[in-house]
């Protein structure tokens, strides 16, 4: 079968927020796999923040995009062809090469998934932002029962697996995010104890407060800024804070926590984290969130955009705070290619 | 025997550097010693950076000096008169009832030094400064051999004992200091591989990156500001920082580090600690600085002033980076009080 793929390239580095002439989709020619491989039609594709650092020109803990170059990203795909004896047309697989439909990858970077799960959990809490929620909430956090937790942008789709993960370790969880709805959601559905809208609270440290009068015991860092300047006034004695990102900062002037100092008065922990430096936990991960979610202990929301050329928007709107949960591309519907 | 006692009170608190009067010397008639109880005469007196957080009226890991109430710290006195069975006159010991000539204190508080080191240092490397660098630099920083150290205000009494110790561990170590000479002493006699003189370094992170080429891998933390985004833009993965004082930060408006998202970056840990939380490790630190300075392989250097009268100005003498090494007042030749 020869299969014309379509991919968005990176046309040119973003300057501040990206816009959607960064982009382009182009048409290439797919090889059929070779020994090993499997060619995948992808159904669903995640964007994350994440993305955005990569697609600076700068060296980081993960390569840079290249400008006329592919992007690429969490996908799920469904194989078509397989030249590879652990594989076979109709498995449905985890893989990397998001940002477009028609992939041709090794198998060894293909991992079936559960069918009892839906598919596209695998690019939420069973994906990366899951995998970041487990490493910093546990890892870092170390929640003990009763201690209390702060997460920020959590209705995103790493926060809204930190909160829950938080509550299943008995912790009392407060949340930050932007719109009244996600508040709610945070609230009925994960049950945290406390809410934050950050676009109405005006003084986030005062909100803080206002919400976690005995003070945090563990910061779970997605936004930095005015959050983490918050976090760091509101934190008890050797308060542990998982730095996983800072939204605030990606696009706009960064600026630093101003009462950094306060790490030393409360002899504050401050760790950053990459998911890929801990890939030694993922089984565990695996494990327990898959157990977490088939007992109903785990919920989770997204928001869907359809189809392949809706991808870049789906990536803007993160910026600009349009998703509930985990933003995905649902590409099933799609015209298949393929002749 | 009665004492008049002359002692230093917080007359005012200072608003950015303090000056000298925000102090007043004050005559306090003692009482005898109680049981349990020795009267001692103070030799040495510690002024040290920590005490202008104390001088804020702000609840700290440390109760806050109080208006018109004595100023207290580390200091080296004589036993003048004993009311307890393990002190007797002529005892040298180390105790917290600086800041003063006479003092009487409960013996539990204070520790019998050894007489083959000289006395002033358990106000230095064997007293807190060192019990910080100690911490610091070990259980934090935990040096590998071969791995890059950079410290900040490496002259002080602090940062001297923590490049000394990176060099015991087998750690390649970067010093900045303020003048030529803290450099010059650093190399030749700490014996540490590169020097930053900060007041004509211009760009911070330039100096570090030409100092370290290969990155650092652990950053003592005693100033802040630029140090600290020097330091993290020089880090290496998995960096660890110890974050001890920020004197930058004391007195002015503080400002946080803008690249604080580096941390994310490159997984760095940044703790910050308090020396009074760590004090199960006292007797390691005592018994290892101790052969440290015996076998000769830990050098330190003192500023020292004369007199009761000029400990205010000794303190005020830390914040114009005047002191090179431990400051310290020497009480040894002011007039005996008593009758």
């Amino acid at each position: 079968m020869t299969v014309v793929a379509r991919q968005f390239h990176l046309r040119a580095r973003p300057e501040g927020l990206p816009a959607s002439d960064n982009f382009e989709l182009v048409e290439r020619s797919l090889p059929a796999p070779h020994s090993g491989q499997v060619l995948v039609r992808n159904l669903w594709l995640s964007v994350d923040p994440y993305m955005r650092g990569r697609m600076t020109g700068r060296e980081s803990y993960i390569p840079p995009f290249e400008i006329g170059e592919p992007l690429d990203g969490a996908a799920i795909g469904v194989v078509v062809e397989s030249d590879d004896t652990g594989l076979r047309p109709g498995d449905v697989v985890s893989h990397f090469a998001g940002w477009r439909d028609y992939a041709v990858v090794d198998a060894t970077s293909a991992t079936k998934i559960d069918p009892a799960i839906p598919e596209q959990a695998y690019l939420g809490p069973l994906g990366f932002p899951g995998f970041a929620a487990y490493i910093g909430l546990l890892r870092i956090g170390k929640p003990q029962s009763g201690e209390t937790v702060f997460v920020s942008a959590a209705a995103g789709s790493v926060g809204s697996l930190a909160v829950q993960i938080a509550k299943i370790k008995g912790c009392r969880v407060v949340a930050s995010a932007g719109s009244e709805e996600k508040l709610r959601w945070l609230r009925d559905e994960a049950g945290v104890d406390a809410t934050i809208n950050y676009k109405e609270a005006g003084d986030m440290s005062a909100a803080l407060d206002t919400a976690a009068p005995e003070g945090i015991d563990i910061y779970f860092d997605n936004v930095g800024g005015t959050h983490l300047e918050a976090a760091l006034s509101a934190a008890n004695d050797f308060a542990r804070f998982a730095l996983c990102g800072m939204i605030d900062q990606y696009n706009s002037e960064p600026s630093g926590p101003r009462n950094i100092y306060a790490a030393i008065e409360k002899s504050i922990l401050l760790q950053g984290f990459i998911t890929i430096h801990n890939m030694s936990v993922w089984e565990d991960f695996q494990r327990d969130v898959a157990r977490w979610i088939l007992d109903g202990e785990i919920k989770w929301q997204e928001t869907v955009l359809h189809g392949l050329e809706s991808t870049p928007a789906a990536f803007l709107d993160l910026f600009a705070g349009k998703n509930i949960g985990k933003m995905v591309v649902d590409l099933r519907d799609d015209p298949q290619g393929g002749s």
